[in-house]
């Protein structure tokens, strides 16, 4: 997974971001960001701009490499995830089709150009970190002839579970992550576009954490609890996180998995609890994240301290013991990626606000590592008593591609 | 209208927001925002933020000032746009409890301080540019016992119009304006709940324009059907923005009206016409928003130009045209000033996209200003062949209020 600072097209594209001074003609098209993507860092701004304030519109995330963009690299502040239903017919040699121009559109507009046939192409040079990140449910797999995962379908229903259909499954995802709002809802325009004769839509999800440049790089995101959430996570790039996360056999070596449980907050609930009952229910407090046995974010929570009385100081409902469960934390066995996103839809009634957490996890094999946590979450977890998940959705997540490739050649091919 | 640095509480911010190195402990409660306010520019990044990356999550709209914030002042990335519908029993003593408690919330969120008891504080330093915007429909002032305004009001009927009671009316509208979309929906949450035992919601729009920094600061933002929108537009802070913006006597004075309707954008149709179709049905490129005439995006259209065979460069059907009117343009009498947001919704049925124009006008007077020029469109304007208005509300927009005082006291104190 690499980046493309993309030198070639940078001065167009700062033109036409409005921070280039006079008029620059060419409209060149060759694929300059792809050919440097083997080189560059995975997230790059623009290097060539100049004159201040540099522009992070111009910043791009590589399309092509071992893996898929959009997993390991930066979460950006915007997301749409998009599930989508293939029509009767699409047969296999259909799929491909669908797949190389998918794949192609999403090269293109991951390196700030037009898709190809592209309708409104002033929207695509800003870029702002744009990844797409497709994903296959069971039903594009079993069309496809493939081998089909032991994981891939529904979720084992949890006693927690209130799952509303508009929000669950789906055969083809698309996670489409930009820190910019307008290039997000172009692509997604584009590339359904393209998909339209092939798959309608599901559902629809978006997502949103703070905008880029809002906070320093690297601060853990806040959900609409106020939690910072995503502190224990195995960090992109570390051997952790490659055990975690990527397959290494089969048509999905190189790829993983993807679980979107779409999970309402009750935040009128949440707001009736003082802030000692909020931190006990996770074990970390609200001020910044730390473990209620002390130290920094990123200190070691300490299971076994007790508090004068005799308590467990992180108690046994909190929802980071369980979600850990007894041999958990860094190394176990049960890890898995957490890349969530923020959703607050349109209130109804008597609401003033109706908030998610779009959850989002990757991991190599959704039984053996999403499931025990989830049963383990699902059987006590204090934070059950304001989150209840009204959809879910499993996808298996292809490798990704080289230059000339496309995403789903170790499938389809 | 001026902004506030804030010293005094930059490192605990900055410290907040994870951009400072070490604990930084105290968790001062001094207005210090609203005393710097009358001094400093509009909008202003803090100063004292030391390290690279400058964060503008810091950065602060002055609450206080002759006018309301989010008007003149540039707009964010983010809106929500919320009308409420009063409950019954709500007189006009309880219209001046509410007013002085959303004012006080408005002012701490924009200084980036939590409201009073604000249930997520840790959502709050980082108000990235926050203004909330107070406008008050009939209901409102009919209730307040105050002078109504002759147009406050529904719009006349037009003949375009599809209007869907879901997007409108409403006797209170808060449009609140930030940077970062976790900033604008916690000040949503915190303000709606204080309204909420006075009133309940009537109708939620959110808007998106690129994201701060994807392109330079005073670039003309794009819609989603790509066009350059809101060039011929009353520059804040000229004689002629005042003389359209602002209305100079009763209760009023200081303030002005908004218009907001929301137009549906038929993007599919819009993507069957050519490039030169779409381009004559406005008047502007879409490549820069130069009028049709030459030029630059800035340089003057020149109606009367023809072509070769004698036809109007720019149509008679353009919206540009039908939107001047004869003797329109910078100077005329039917000047509006337009502050428009982007919409996608979630896509239904075989639709794959569901795109929306927030359109928001700011003007003296609606019927002397807003409606003529609705009415010509209406008439003819070939740009409404891909676009319907749904929703239409209008609302009287108070003055602004120095520290210490509110919005709304010039009608209800
Ligand atoms: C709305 C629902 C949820 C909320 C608000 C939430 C919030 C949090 C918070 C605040 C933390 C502590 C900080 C951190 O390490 O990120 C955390 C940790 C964690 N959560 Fe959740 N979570 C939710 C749902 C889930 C679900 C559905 C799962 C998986 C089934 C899950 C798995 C985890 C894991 C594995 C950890 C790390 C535990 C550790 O190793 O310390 N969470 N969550
Ligand atoms: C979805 C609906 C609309 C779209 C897509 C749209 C788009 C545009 C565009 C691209 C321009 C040219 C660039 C500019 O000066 O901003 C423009 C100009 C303008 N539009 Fe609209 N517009 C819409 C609706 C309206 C409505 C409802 C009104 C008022 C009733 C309006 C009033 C104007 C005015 C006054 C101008 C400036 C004309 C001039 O003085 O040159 N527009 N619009």
């Amino acid at each position: 997974m690499s980046g493309a600072p993309d030198k070639g097209r940078a001065t167009r594209r700062q033109f036409l971001l409005g921070g280039a001074a006079a008029g620059v003609g060419a409209v060149g098209g060759a694929a300059a960001g792809a050919t440097l993507a083997a080189t560059a860092p995975a997230t790059s701004p623009d290097p060539t701009a100049s004159a201040p304030p540099a522009l992070h519109g111009a910043s791009t995330v590589a399309f092509h490499g071992a893996h898929q963009a959009g997993i390991a690299t930066d979460a950006p502040a915007h997301a749409l995830f998009l599930a989508l239903d293939l029509r009767d017919g699409v047969d296999r040699e259909a799929l491909g089709r669908l797949m190389r121009t998918l794949s192609d559109d999403a090269a293109r507009l991951s390196a700030g150009r037009p898709a190809l046939a592209d309708t409104e192409p002033e929207l695509a040079p800003a870029p702002a970190n744009l990844t797409v990140t497709f994903g296959f449910g069971p039903g594009f797999v079993a069309r496809a002839g493939g081998e089909m995962p032991a994981w891939l379908g529904p979720l084992p229903a949890f006693g927690i579970d209130r799952l509303r259909p508009e929000y669950g499954d789906g055969d083809l995802l698309l996670q489409i992550c930009s820190d910019d709002p307008l290039t997000a809802a172009h692509a997604a325009r584009m590339l359904l576009k393209d998909a339209r004769s092939f798959a309608t839509v599901r559902w629809r999800q978006r997502g949103f954490r703070r905008a880029h440049g809002t906070q320093a790089p690297g601060t853990t995101m806040r959900n609409l609890f106020g939690q910072v959430d995503g502190t224990s996570n195995p960090r992109p790039g570390s051997a952790e996180f490659a055990r975690t996360v990527w397959i290494d056999d089969g048509w999905l070596a190189g790829g993983t998995s993807v679980v979107v449980r779409r999970i309402r907050l009750d935040l009128d609930g949440w707001d009736r609890i003082d802030r000692a009952g909020r931190e006990q229910s996770v074990g970390r407090t609200l001020a910044d994240g730390a473990p209620l046995t002390g130290g920094g974010e990123h200190d070691e929570p300490d299971l076994a301290a007790t508090t004068p009385l005799g308590f467990p100081v992180i108690p046994a409902f909190a929802h980071l013991r369980r979600a850990r469960g007894e041999g958990g934390g860094e190394g176990a066995a049960e890890r898995i990626f957490r890349r969530a996103y923020n959703d607050d839809a349109d209130p109804s009634g008597e609401e003033i606000s109706e908030s998610a957490l779009v959850f989002v996890s990757f991991q190599a094999d959704v039984h053996a590592q999403f499931v025990p946590i989830q049963q383990r979450l699902d059987e006590l977890d204090l934070l059950n008593t304001w989150t209840t998940p009204i959809g879910s959705a499993v996808f298996a997540v292809p490798p990704g591609c080289a230059p000339g490739g496309w995403i789903g050649e170790t499938l389809l091919a």
